[in-house]
C-alpha cells in the first residue's frame, strides 16, 4: 500500500470533465497532439472554477479589482496514444494550496475507464496590478479551500 | 482571354508569404483542416500589415487612437488536398478598397508551383470606439492604396 | 412576409450545439477571432453527425469504404463582437442536399437570445479512394434527408 | 561560477528560431497563453529536424519504416508575460540523449535580448509499429549525436 496514495488517480476532491477531441487536436496521424492535453488543462481549470461560482472571465484576470491568476508553470505526461473518435474524461483536483499560489492536478482518462492516459499539472500565481506576485484573492482562496477539504 | 483577370491570380499588387503547416493545423488524417486556411490568413494580413509599415498590434486595434479593425466576413474554397509536410505559398492582394473597409484576396499555391489549392477572401471594416462603422484611419488607406497600385 | 424565410434563422430542421469559448479562441483584445467560428462550425457539424447516429471518426474519412467528406468551401459574416465570458448556441441546419455535397448552415446566437451574432456555411463533398467526387454514402444521404425533411 | 552551466541558457548546440505570435496564441488579455509555448517547443523540434535532414513528416511517424517519434512528457515554466506584437526568440538544444529517447530542451528569449521569458523541455520516445519504446533510429541517433556534440 502506498502511504502517498495511489499516483494514478487524483487526491481529495475532484471535478470530472469530458473531453471532445476536434479536428485540430491531432497530429497528422490521428493521435492527440501533446500540445492539445494543455489546451485541455486550462478547460479543466476554466471548468472548475465555474463549479465553485468563480466566473472564468472575472478571474483570470480582474482589472477592477486588480488582480490576474498567469499560469506559471505546467508539465503533462503522456502514456497511451488517444485517437480522433475517442472520448476522454479530465479529473481535475487542487494538489497544492498556498498564500500566492495554487497547483492542479489533471488526470486523463479514457471515458468510463480507469484507463489514465496522461497526467499533468499546472501551477497559477496571483498577481497584482504590476505582475508582482501577490495574495490569492480571499474568494478565490475559500473557494479553493473549501473543495480540496483537508488535503493541504 | 478573359477580360476580368485570371480567376486563379491575385490581381496587382500582392506579397507572397511562406505558411508552414504545423501539428494542429491537419485534420486526424493528415490533410490540412478547412479552418486552418483562415488562420492562415489572418497571418497573410498581419504579414501585409508589417511590409506596409503599419505593425499589426498597432492596428488591428489602437484603444489611444480609438479605432479598430475587425474581420466582419470572410470565405474560402478549397481545391486540393495538402498535407503534413507541404509546404505553400500564400498570395495576398487587395480586392477591394472602400471609405470604410478593405477586402484582402487570398491564393494558396503549393510551394514553388502554379497549382492553386486555394483561394479565398476576407473583409475587415474600421470601427470606432462604440464599434460603429467609420473611414478607414488615414494612415492605413494611404498604405493601402499605394500598395494596391491603380487597381480601385 | 418574406416568403424565402427570415435570413436570421435555419429554416427547417435544425440542432442547437452549445459554444464554449476557451482562451486561444479570441485575438489580443478579448473578442473571439473570426478563425475560431469555423472551427465551432466544424464542432457543429461533429454534433450534428453524432446527432444522427454517424460518428464523425467513421464518417469524415473511412479508408475501408473508400470515401471522405473533406470540406471544399466555407463562408462566414460577423456582425457583433463576442467575448471571452459570453456564452453562444450555434444551431446548424442543412441548406442544400445534393448527390454529391450537402451544404450545412449555421447561426450563431448569444446564449438564450436571438441575438445573431455571426453567419456561416459550409459544403462538404463525397470523394472516393482518387479524391474524385462521388455520390454521398447511401446512409449518410438517407439520415441527412430524414434530418432535413422537405426543405430540398 | 555553477559548475553545471547557467540554467538561464542552452549548453552545448543549438538552434535559434524565431517565434511569431499569431491571433489565437494570446489569452483574451493579450498576454501568450501558455499552452501556445508547447506549440512553438513542436515548432521548435520540427526546425531542429528540418536543420538535421530529417524532414519531420518523416520523423515523427514513418508507417513504412515502421517508428514513430512521439512527446511522452513536456514541462515549462513561464517567467514573464509576452504580449501580441513581441517577438521572440526560441533556443532549442537537446538536453539527453538516450539509446530510446530524446529530451529537447527549449528557451524562449524576447527578440534581441538575453531576457528569458519561459524555459521548457520536451521528451520523444522511439516506438516501434506496436506502439513499444525502441531504439531510436540509427539515422536520427547519429544527427542529434553530430549536433549535441560531446554533450551527452
Amino acid at each position: 500500500m502506498n502511504p502517498f496514495g495511489d499516483p494514478e488517480k487524483p487526491q481529495g476532491s475532484f471535478i470530472a470533465v469530458p473531453v471532445s477531441i476536434h479536428f485540430g487536436d491531432t497530429d497528422p496521424y490521428g493521435v492527440v497532439y501533446f500540445a492539445s492535453y494543455f489546451r485541455y488543462c486550462h478547460q479543466g481549470i476554466e471548468a472548475l472554477f465555474e463549479r465553485l461560482g468563480l466566473p472564468p472571465h472575472l478571474y483570470f484576470r480582474n482589472s477592477e479589482r486588480g488582480f490576474g491568476l498567469p499560469i506559471v508553470g505546467a508539465s503533462c505526461d503522456f502514456y497511451r496514444p488517444v485517437k480522433y473518435g475517442d472520448k476522454l474524461t479530465l479529473k481535475v483536483c487542487v494538489k497544492h494550496l498556498k498564500a500566492k499560489s495554487v497547483t492542479f492536478g489533471f488526470f486523463f482518462y479514457k471515458e468510463n475507464s480507469e484507463d489514465l492516459v496522461a497526467k499533468g499539472e499546472a501551477t497559477i500565481v496571483a498577481i497584482d496590478r504590476n505582475w508582482k506576485s501577490c495574495a490569492l484573492p480571499d474568494d478565490v482562496r475559500s473557494a479553493l479551500e473549501k473543495f480540496a477539504g483537508d488535503l493541504n
